[in-house]
């Protein structure tokens, strides 16, 4: 450990500090193996300590601290992100919000709480309160935290209703901790959340969130089965367009997704079955029969509320945005998978053209969503891993094609998205980080304005392998 | 009064029968005089006797009575709609729905309520008893009811997010009486609503409804001032595409409308202010703002929560759908209004259209509304009346541009409509209602197939004006 971070650790040693190597490596990784690149890349990246504060006047200590003696500071809560995003990919500290999860007011509407609140912790605490529960949440549901969430999610469950994250109503506020000599109290709402919402924690901690809220209702849990990909596909992109039918999910797996990687499915489908999985609300489901009745293709093969199914299938968003790739990862450590926007009007043939020009190499897997007022398909397409050139290649056609991809298998903010600097982010990054020192290497615009994108960033930062 | 007409009204008198002149002569209209062609034609229909059945063995016993007498009957409600739909054109029994008022079960999600229930009444019980209201809403929610809505109605206050009351999802059942020798019960869900939803009780008389919920919400109302009418327009537009606002109005008022005609405003908009009349849910806000600070061109100049006026306006829902025509009523006799379907993705242009060819003519009034997932525009222009064929011609302009048109002037389902048969509903009349007594002359369809709408449907059987 280098002097200035033994200093640090040392001055915040009466904080709850881990101290076990094995906790250390465990907290200092992320679900960036989903990525066999950042697998490559990243698997040797471990923090010098890890630091879990109690309260926001703590994370204030730890910030002061560390930009008293240089130590990069990552944040991160459950770890359960995709893209590297809470990697401490110089080492350091690795800023750990598992004890800031207090729910701390409740309104019709809206919720106040803490970053470290697992998702699941935080819908129960509403929906007792007053029956309700977060407008959209990740299919890390049950290990997720809330500050993850926003700081490293774009949307999940749900977006088929509200959009994405970032959309104008999605977050209310976020209380922010800037890392300078004497750290700043900030607070953000309107414009200004896009500062720090999905910065990876690069350029502020947030210490408080309010997020909208929506009613909590018994969600049915739902799979329709088709012979026909084409069939499934307008099946989900009509009911995206069904405004009185209330829905939280619509995921389309291609076969074989279904019968390959989706164990307690298995028996019900064959090996061409184009799944659906869906989240119907209760008081909606006869206008859900109603518009199925329409689509004579599409066989209602189980329903949580009324289903002879020997072994519940669990819950059906468990399937679903990034959990299909995991479930596929556990049958077939082969499997990787990117992640695409189709966007409107185009998004229906632009998915038929990905299919025609990647089956089998490329399995569709996609979700619906509203994307500025229309439905469109976010794809978390599931490939067959060969090489980092052949899937380099894979990215390059969709790109060419129109699809937008939002690469995960790199580690920085703009490769994983729409390669460009977010001047909001860097401009605030300015401000709130002079030095550098959250999550570094995740911001190329910071490291290097110049950057052109032709090949995959390396951070000069990164910790060298042993 | 005819003697069959004598022999029912004699067999029903041990149930509520209004006995005064100008009590049936008041329960026989509806609010068909919005419109100056109705008002010459229907001014002069009153009902024979108006009974007001207190259970839905009532409805069957007067419908049986009825039909054993050849005795027409109109069901109604409040008589709040506009085209007549409660005029009981060929006299006879005017079945009131007032009594049967009875709100039946609240769950989450959903309500079960007779059709006399006002609607007003019906979210007093579902805020209550859980903070829940309707999905969707008339202008005449402070005195119309939910019966009434359904069987003549289209949409409202809440279309914007939740579409039409067409729209698969947003009626869930109706229970309804048929008019035979033995009336039936009958239950309808799913694609079967349609045979009886907005067909103006010619077909079956609904005795129960179960209808979606959403949560209640105190929404703020809100005015915003455009002097530009093109930069209002894509401010609404803008803002139903705005998927995680959560929103129940947005109302476009061209100018001079606020100005000459909603009183209470006028101190605060000059005579060339295009509003928008908004409702927005309170922890949509920051959300709002944030976009409205997006559209430097309009000017927040109310909100209920926050305001300096002098008077209160009253809810901002009450300047909205059908009620901007009343107001206008209220100060220039002469005006009238069409209902016109902008579809997307033309429904700007066509505004914009509509609006070079005929100002000041039609002043253009718009509700945003969703439409199979799309954001549209309901029209409610405003027309300064000259005309009978100076209307029609408004209204064929309209429809050559490519606007739909709902005629208002026009006293059947048909006109008022698609201008075609509606076979579901036709189909149904023919079983539920097999000697053509309820609501007669509303359904060209079964007077007369062969009509082919190059003028105006006269009903052959409408009373004689005296």
């Amino acid at each position: 450990m280098k002097p200035n971070v033994a200093a640090a650790k040392e001055a915040l040693s009466h904080l709850d500090i881990e101290t076990s190597d094995r906790a250390i490596r465990a907290k200092s990784r992320d679900f960036f193996w989903y990525s066999p690149v950042l697998k490559t890349r990243l698997d040797h990246v471990e923090a010098d300590f890890v630091v879990s504060p109690r309260s926001e006047a703590e994370v204030i200590e730890i910030l002061r601290t560390c930009y008293a003696h240089d130590v990069p500071v990552t944040t991160r809560g459950a770890g359960t992100g995709n893209y590297g995003q809470a990697m401490p990919l110089a080492g350091g500290c690795v800023m750990h919000m598992r004890h800031m999860a207090a729910v701390k007011e409740i309104h019709p509407g809206r919720v106040i709480v803490e970053p470290g609140c697992l998702l699941k912790d935080l819908d129960a605490a509403c929906q007792e309160h007053s029956g309700q529960e977060l407008r959209m949440f990740s299919s890390t549901w049950a290990t997720a935290t809330i500050g993850g969430f926003v700081a490293g999610g774009s949307g999940g469950i749900g977006s088929i209703t509200w959009g994405a994250l970032r959309d104008l109503g999605n977050i209310i506020r976020l209380r922010v901790v800037t890392m300078e000599e004497e750290p700043r109290v900030l607070e953000f709402r309107g414009e200004e959340l896009h500062r720090v919402s999905h910065a990876y924690g690069t350029n502020g901690i947030i210490t408080e969130l309010e997020m909208p809220l929506a009613p909590a209702y018994d969600w049915t849990d739902i799979f329709v089965a088709f012979d026909d990909f084409d069939a499934a596909l307008e099946f989900a992109n009509g009911l995206g367009n069904q405004d009185g039918i209330l829905k939280k999910l619509c995921s389309v797996y291609e076969a074989p997704i279904a019968h390959s990687y989706f164990q307690r499915v298995q028996p019900h489908v064959a090996e061409d079955t184009t799944l659906v999985g869906l989240m119907i609300a209760p008081h909606s489901m006869e206008g859900f029969l109603t518009f199925l009745g329409r689509h004579p293709a599409g066989q209602l093969i189980y329903r949580s509320d009324d289903n002879d199914w020997d072994r519940t299938p669990g819950p059906v968003f468990e399937y679903g945005w990034n959990h299909t790739t995991l479930r596929a990862l556990r049958v077939d450590p082969s499997i990787t998978y990117l992640q695409v926007r189709y966007a409107y009007p185009d998004h229906i043939a632009l998915v038929q053209k990905m299919r025609a020009d990647f089956s089998p190499e490329v399995m569709q897997h996609l979700e619906v969503m509203r994307e500025s007022g229309r439905t469109i398909f976010a794809g978390l397409s599931m490939v067959r891993f060969t090489t980092e050139e052949r899937l380099d290649e894979i990215v390059r056609l969709h790109e060419e094609a129109g699809a937008i991809i939002f690469n995960p298998h790199r580690y920085t903010l703009e490769e994983g998205g729409r390669q460009s600097a977010d001047q909001r982010q860097l401009d605030f990054k300015r401000e709130a980080d002079p030095k550098g020192l959250l999550n570094p290497g995740k911001m190329i615009t910071w490291d290097n304005p110049d950057h052109d994108y032709s090949s995959m960033y390396a951070y000069p930062g990164l910790q060298a392998a042993e």
